[in-house]
């Protein structure tokens, strides 16, 4: 089955390098990226193109951080530091989730937005309900988005309504992981953060982890409240990242969210491990957590991707949070002198670097199954003369929202348009 | 003529306070405000109401400062510095409202997309043209867009296609007053910036403000390069503001857009003559011109308001004005400990502190012709609990775009929906 799609495409194969074709071809064989071409090539000639016009052909967004249940809370308690919105209304809007019928109707709503803006691939938290979580994770299935899904342990300071104790934590995650059988959403290991899990939780999650060959997430140095409280929990460990890597939980794959303190060493920790860095801009603005320090991560070979981490972000479009982490960058700049992120490079990093983590390659890489958008570009304003692709890539990333979104390829499938 | 809305108020009539109105009534006579109610009087009952349902009857925003051609270029060339980006995209862009055509569908189509997205009063930047300005005026009219627009004056460092001589610029300035005949939109005076005017036409601008009781608007301290290059201009004034206030520009209801870097003594003269200081969160951070003291000049008495800077700012919808202030005041936070602004703070700022400039009330006050905007949350995900009024705000204010306003009201007259 040859599909074969016509427009402006564009990618970006490796930090800060675009690649553009004008009114090109890419060529899917079931779904999968067989070539882009300038000149559709001979045995392509009889095919129907799908043929999107001025469109762009863009990659579509890798969500690599964000908490499902808060979606329903996205701009609200903006004025409050961490760990008091957790407290005041991250932790009682989770515990709603003990209602199905609640958690249906907000999962389907979120699965529906996320790909209504172009994320086909996901590293989400879930609560701490394993039903809970297995519906998000039909919802996203049968929505087309892709990725990774976790139930979340917490087994202290979670407040009355959202704790397990360590044994339940173990044993609905057991249960959990044998009734997840579906084809796009994966489980990945999710022990909150270091404040959220006992060393007892932490130690079983690391034993499962490596039995099952399972992926973890969690968060990382994100606000310097919450860096105290982990050295206080854990008088035994230096630094933050030893907590999760005392259990096994620190691997290739990991994917920590925030590192927005992470000094020198903990930063090399990450490269060394092969640890995913999520960088999730707004959040780290909106909570006063800081600004991450991203060029120095990209420079010491640390993976960096992003993330929205909605709700401590308040915009679930990643381009949004592909302009969010450059504008965090030019503070960052400002501050320190550091180069800021450039457009391609956060391009790079919203699509590209978080597809990775699923074993894609380098941008539309021939290969790999087809995960893109078709952005119209009719609602912006008329240029005052003609742009190239790259001016066009970024007025989309800075105005875009889901009704520039013409259609949404996920996995190789078209699902949506 | 009376008429009625229903729905839930919202409105800040000060700096930090909000007051809701849960299914309240607002009544209008003849466009103006008559009172706000929890019961409707008995004298309106027989008549009819609008009645929004559970839609949030909002002030619209003032948008204080931005620049009318530039839209053409939102969201592109953000990768460059304050006087680079002027060089290489503003002035070229700029230069193009010479074509009278043009000029009139990029300004209809600004003038429908500040309605639909509930800013009905503007302080506005055209370019040197005095046509094309007179088109932008018509056009907002027509809109119902109410407020300043600004023919820009430059007689020197614009390039061999955006530059008057100083004769020119003075003479096709009181042109256009001549031709300046509309009802909502009303003219003032606009020097660019120090740099962008010599000596002699700044005075002569101040003399035409003073014989015809024009305000005037431009720029101050956004940028450390554009303010030594002042100094090296114009080395008989100590300060930035000088150089305005020299030449009798410098007064009550002038607007100064940024104050980036205005120091104590600048702050001062501004609280001092009544300048309003328009405080534009997202271009500063693009441009990286710095984030202003925005709750240093707030404490010294000077008047503050918001603006979207388009294009140095990509997105013309004000409250995302507004949440980028908030974001910038965190910003502002963690570096000096200032108090962030607050949801209510940053609504003030982007409704009711610029609705002040064209004499406005106290949010929604007795007397005043109606601005304000109806949002209908019906896109948003369902909450987990009831929300409070002051979070319905908060989230409007983070998650609205355009699709969600419902309806829009500007000088009394219902102008969408």
């Amino acid at each position: 089955m040859t599909t074969i799609l016509r427009g402006n495409i564009i990618h970006a194969p490796s930090l800060g390098r675009l690649e553009t074709l004008e009114r090109g071809y890419l060529v899917l064989e079931d779904g999968k990226i067989q070539g882009l071409y300038s000149v559709l090539p001979e045995a392509y000639r009889s095919l129907h193109v799908e043929d999107y016009g001025e469109g762009l052909i863009l990659q579509s967004f890798a969500d690599m951080h964000l908490h499902a249940p808060q979606y329903a809370m996205a701009g609200m308690g903006m004025d409050l530091p961490l760990l008091e919105w957790l407290d005041t209304y991250t932790f009682p809007a989770e515990a709603r989730y003990a209602d199905l019928d609640y958690a249906r109707r907000a999962y389907r709503k979120l699965a529906a937005d996320l790909i209504a803006c172009g994320t086909t691939r996901v590293a989400m938290f879930s609560t701490l309900h394993t039903d809970a979580t297995l519906i998000l994770m039909e919802e996203l299935e049968r929505s087309g988005v892709t990725g990774y899904v976790g139930k979340v342990n917490m087994d202290r300071n979670g407040g009355k309504n959202l704790q397990e104790t360590t044994e339940e934590s173990v044993s609905e995650t057991l249960r959990w992981l044998d009734q997840c059988h579906f084809e796009h959403i994966k489980p990945i290991l999710t022990p909150r953060f270091t404040p959220s899990c006992t060393d007892a939780l932490m130690e079983q999650l690391g034993r499962i982890a490596a039995e099952r060959g399972l992926y973890v997430q969690s968060h990382l140095s994100e606000n310097r409240g919450e860096m105290a409280w982990v050295r206080e929990l854990c008088p035994d460990c230096g630094q933050y990242w030893e907590t999760y890597a005392k259990h096994g939980l620190w691997k290739s794959h990991t994917i920590m969210a925030h590192c927005v303190h992470s000094d020198e060493r903990e930063q090399r920790a990450m490269a060394e491990a092969e640890v995913l860095a999520v960088h999730c801009a707004d959040s780290n603005v909106s909570l006063c957590s800081g600004t991450a320090p991203v060029r120095e991560m990209l420079e010491r070979g640390v993976w960096v991707a992003l993330g929205s981490d909605v709700a401590g972000g308040a915009i679930l479009g990643m381009n949004d949070a592909i302009t969010a982490s450059i504008r965090a960058s030019k503070i960052k700049s400002m501050e320190t002198g550091a180069a800021f992120l450039t457009v391609p490079e956060g391009y790079y990093l919203g699509t590209t670097a978080g597809h990775r983590y699923f074993g894609a390659g380098a941008g539309f890489a021939a290969g790999d199954r087809l995960h893109a958008i078709v952005v119209d570009e009719s609602r912006f304003p008329e240029p005052v003369r003609a742009l190239s692709l790259s001016e066009r890539l970024e007025r989309a990333l800075y105005l875009m929202d889901s009704r520039d979104i013409r259609a949404v390829y996920s996995d190789g499938r078209k699902v949506l348009g």
